[in-house]
């Protein structure tokens, strides 16, 4: 088959790599329909995470080849959505929602979803079946389920956006834009997105933004205090990772809030001042994605979301190593890899 | 009136203070009952908090003596609970149980309640009356409730104890106990503490406490993990405020748990790969005690929980010299004052 292998730092090919097979009677073989090229693959690629001749992608749909002997829940010809942490989705870790966090749970990245074919583990906690093939045109949205749609509902879903609630978003990547669109779903009344993009801007307000802030920093957190009566908001989105993002994020959040954080971090703290101080619930992480696929994909198959809007380049997987560096110079917001 | 004046470190006096009288329309002025030393007065004793001729203390109880024109929910000769922090009970932050970040909130410390009188301001807000004269023997409950008790309830309402549910508790001051109380009163199923003090220990078991774990730092979280098939607590109290006692909260608790910490952070930081890779949702900082003032005055009231068991030592006003230096040496985990 085909796959991504980052060789070093900005030196990515799609070579030939072994067919995946069976190896846990939990697996299943799935053909690829697309995948995707994540915010978090930049790390690497910029050299800041050290990596040599990795695999790469954990983002995937596509339809089940072949299944182990023991899985239950899916079968051949089934068009699946799957979550970058593979998951048994029956531990009392899943069970409570956090399936990335699963005592089985398998990073994806280190399978390497950027190819034709994919093994994956645990395949009956980890895959969602759709309701029957989806139409070409539905496809960027359920691979957007993959990931950055789950990744943004969740960072909504930890935030406690719910109806009536005022909601800060920081960054206006693919997955702050889909906590946008997350935010909407959930009922919140107003959503103030931080965004200097204009295209982003727009797709922002497509998607729900009732409220465009070009300031960053503690212009941000100013006019977010200035729309609440000086309170600050509910619910507060962090979707970048830096250190300048959580402590804008946590300044804008009324005491009382919550702030729902996915940005991976990279060498930022809080400190046990602000800590104490700012009276806000944190949570965050590696988003359960699988928790809310089942939703996600039933609004997607009902055509009432349109979260796909976030691919702003689509090529073909054989030009993998342009749509890396067309994010890397950030002339594309998320770039959908077709099979 | 008489009233403790902290000189400089170390050097604590019981000295003439002016009367206090009413300022604004909404003061009260109490004639204190009982007072204490809490552990956070520590701090300026020490030095770590610079301090030049501070009054001190902020928990209270007493009797109300005069009321200001606009006060409405108290009058003359009521028993009364406020919190460390006066608030009006009447802002969107107040209505949310966000009391202690009240947009009119006053420092109950800068007034300074270990003394024989003190103006309350908000007092509608601010102060709870008991149901009439209480016993003798249920003010030092009643003493709890304006601080300790207030704080460990609420670390274990933010860190969502209830029924079912497994809860670690570190630290074994005051608050640590009363957070173990709390969670007894919320319906933990387990309640696993960390103490090395056969005092403590026995309190402890008496509030609750289903295990005691002498071991600190990792040694207590491979013992938390071991009495939860390796997941860790649902629910984390963290009542000390250090670098050791956060790190410890966070690894005891499981991916999708809550950590509610009540500890003053000094010197503390939460790193974004620990922020990130944990799973656990954070929060804490100033317990909004009034929030929950009611519903602890009426257990009280009624016998349920005794609370004031914490206070290990009990002196006049006079000799609150003698009590803080009792905190200061662990003589006594809590001191206090009678007037």
């Amino acid at each position: 088959m085909r796959g991504v292998v980052l060789h070093a730092a900005g030196d990515v090919r799609v070579e030939e790599r072994e067919d995946p097979t069976i190896v846990e009677p939990t697996d299943a073989i799935i053909r690829i329909a697309a995948t995707c090229i994540c915010g978090s693959d930049l790390w690497p690629y910029r050299g800041i995470e050290q990596v040599h001749d990795a695999v790469m992608g954990h983002e995937y749909v596509g339809v089940v080849e072949e299944i182990g002997a023991e899985v239950r829940t899916v079968q051949r010809g089934d068009f699946v959505v799957g979550s970058f942490w593979a998951s048994d989705n029956t531990c009392e870790i899943c069970e409570a929602g956090y399936q990335s966090f699963c005592v089985h749970r398998v990073l994806m990245g280190t399978i390497g979803t950027q190819a034709t074919k994919a093994r994956i583990p645990l395949a009956d906690g980890t895959l969602v079946a759709t309701p029957g093939q989806p139409d070409a045109d539905q496809i960027p949205s359920l691979m957007a389920a993959s990931d950055v749609l789950g990744t943004g509902w969740f960072a909504a879903v930890a935030a406690e956006v719910g109806p009536g609630k005022t909601v800060a978003v920081v960054g206006d990547g693919a997955v702050g834009l889909l906590g946008v669109l997350a935010a909407k779903q959930l009922g919140a009344e107003r959503i103030i997105v931080s965004s200097r993009h204009a295209d982003r801007q727009a797709l922002a307000r497509e998607f729900g933004a009732t409220e465009i802030v070009e300031e960053r920093g503690d212009g941000f957190v100013a006019k977010v205090k200035q729309l609440t009566g000086g309170l600050g908001a509910h619910s507060t989105i962090e979707a970048v990772g830096t250190q300048e993002a959580m402590d804008q994020a946590i300044a804008a959040t009324r005491p009382g809030g919550h702030l729902g954080f996915v940005g991976v971090s990279h060498d930022l703290r809080i400190t046990g001042d602000t800590l104490f101080l700012c009276g806000v619930s944190i949570h965050g992480g590696p988003a359960p994605v699988r928790r809310f696929l089942p939703e996600l994909i039933r609004l997607i198959w009902d055509r009432r979301i349109d979260p796909g809007r976030v691919f702003d380049l689509t090529l073909p997987l054989e030009q993998a190593a342009e749509g890396y560096r067309a994010m890397d110079e950030r002339r594309a917001v998320k770039v959908l890899l077709t099979v």
